[in-house]
């Protein structure tokens, strides 16, 4: 079986985390073996610095920090998790990935894209995922779903204020306009079921 | 009273650690106002990646994500500690900077120098010291100073092989012959009295 790299991308409670299970679970009913993970994270390096990201006072770091912490969680999530996976052949889901670090450091933070664009090309290098969803929702319903279920103590970007989030959107929005091969925008407001055929659609004929 | 800011380099066991503390003192008898910091660390979110960085298996990280720890924890410094004690108008005596970055992670470590150039143009900007005091010592006999010395889980760096620790030695030798205005090599090799005066010679004209 030839090896996939999917990753899911938007803002907060857009529901990234359950349509990649449900993705999952349907690869694994086909026969595939599926590496389901999640950024910051992914690795048990990788997690520790997730704990320093999304933990503590909101301007705690800067974006430019913000940045270099994600990627240094990436060059071990990518190291130790996705490139080995992919090398068997097996089918890698991401929760997050390289269009977060540019929507949440970039877009919305100010991060120098430069800085951005550099990192990204010296550590994911060749390894850019195939296919991207990005979930698109209204920011206030967003922060509205999301905020009942938080893991506790990792609610440091929930936090940031309105303007923050509605940037988020508009980032995601500009990086699925300007790669609109690789970038899928996903209506991520209506039901599960839905949703769930919206992305199953794009990722069928990948997998037949 | 001019704001100036002095860092000492070197491997593992040159003293640089006691002859910031010793130019600290001598600096404070004389009247001034001093900061006295290190790295990886200097700031309460810095020092948390430094111990992501200096405990664990020796190859935990590669060298990149490495030199992007060093950098976000030199974010947080540069931000909460050194920007505002040189704002002050106060010394900032900072053991290990950014030539550490370029010999641990460049030099020994292999990872591209394109990146770290990068990486210190963004962060750093202008903020570069005035003054940088290379301490230079034979590879075995600082190993040995080290070795009996290190705190307590803080020896990732130090069990790595010989090789890498001679490699280290050029690139801060290196280092300094490509910038011979900041960086002064200090032969770390004698008395500590001896050392103390080295360095003394240096930084008297910029404080009297």
């Amino acid at each position: 079986m030839a090896a996939l790299f999917i990753t899911f991308e938007g803002g907060e409670g857009a529901g990234k985390s359950t349509h990649c299970r449900l993705l999952a679970e349907r690869l694994r009913e086909m026969g595939r073996e599926v590496t389901l993970t999640r950024e910051p994270g992914g690795s048990p390096s990788a997690e520790q610095i997730r704990e320093l990201l999304v933990s503590g006072a909101t301007n705690r770091w800067s974006p430019e920090a913000e940045a270099l912490l994600n990627y240094a969680a990436r060059d071990s999530h990518l190291r130790e998790t996705i490139r080995p996976a992919l090398a068997g052949g097996r089918i890698v889901i991401c929760d997050r990935f390289i269009d977060s670090t540019r929507a949440y450091q970039g877009y919305a933070g100010g991060c120098d894209m430069g800085l951005i664009d550099v990192l990204e090309k010296r550590i994911v290098g060749n390894d850019r995922p195939k296919l991207t969803f990005v979930f698109d929702l209204d920011v206030a319903q967003g922060l509205e779903r999301a905020g009942g279920r938080a893991t506790p103590g990792e609610d440091r970007f929930e936090r940031k204020g309105l303007g923050f989030h509605q940037r988020l959107r508009n980032g995601f929005l500009a990086i699925a306009k300007a790669e609109p091969v690789r970038c899928k925008v996903i209506d991520a407001s209506g039901p599960v079921e839905a949703t769930a055929a919206a992305v199953w659609r794009h990722v069928e004929p990948l997998v037949s």
